[in-house]
């Protein structure tokens, strides 16, 4: 038998690199954002509490050069944006609103560890 | 009916709160290392390629502070120091592991999507 941790090392760095970009706060308040509907850019800023213009334009464009979001221009006056999730986008959503769901279930647990931590350390 | 949506922020807050913490790439893979086991500092070490010393030892301590993982001191010469998951670190491993998981099988169709992203670019 080959030792397995070679290989369970090279996958780690490969999720490692998907994690890092998928992973972070305002792709992951997006996506849940995205899961039930279409939205437009104002949205899902309004949706989103303390993300700036230019975070969300970045974020989208990440998660757009990904894969994960579609952009659609419909040129009206003023010009529409919409954005919408892929069908690689809605899979990803599913594993997302799991962590999502699991951290707002444990939130105050954690906070309750933190107080606890920080207590003895003194 | 109540509008929806200052709800659904404020659970974006919270869930944000805790995600930008245990969503960092390192803590996703110092969890899915002590999944099946408890292990030694130099175990998890030499299994995450590319942490250093420092950012090993400060996660493992944010996650102790979380009340995810715990630390365990034998005193022997030299002392022996075990990391193990809470049982509230094993409920997170599940959806961690499933992003994981997504990652995994996802990252060829995200490094073609980005390349096509990047041609249409130019």
């Amino acid at each position: 038998m080959t030792d397995p941790v070679p290989h369970r090392t090279e996958n780690c760095l490969k999720i490692s690199q998907v994690l890092s970009r998928i992973g972070d706060k305002w792709s992951v308040l997006i996506i849940m954002s995205l899961r039930s509907r279409t939205m437009r850019f104002s949205e899902l800023k309004r949706g989103i509490d303390g993300i700036s213009q230019r975070m969300l334009t970045l974020t989208l464009r990440n998660l757009e050069r990904d894969g994960l979001v579609t952009r659609t221009v419909t040129p009206s006056i003023p010009p529409r944006v919409d954005y919408e999730l892929t069908p690689m986008g809605h899979s990803l959503a599913e594993p997302v609103e799991a962590l999502g769901t699991w951290a707002f279930q444990h939130i105050d647990r954690i906070a309750g560890a933190q107080a606890r931590y920080d207590s003895e350390e003194l």
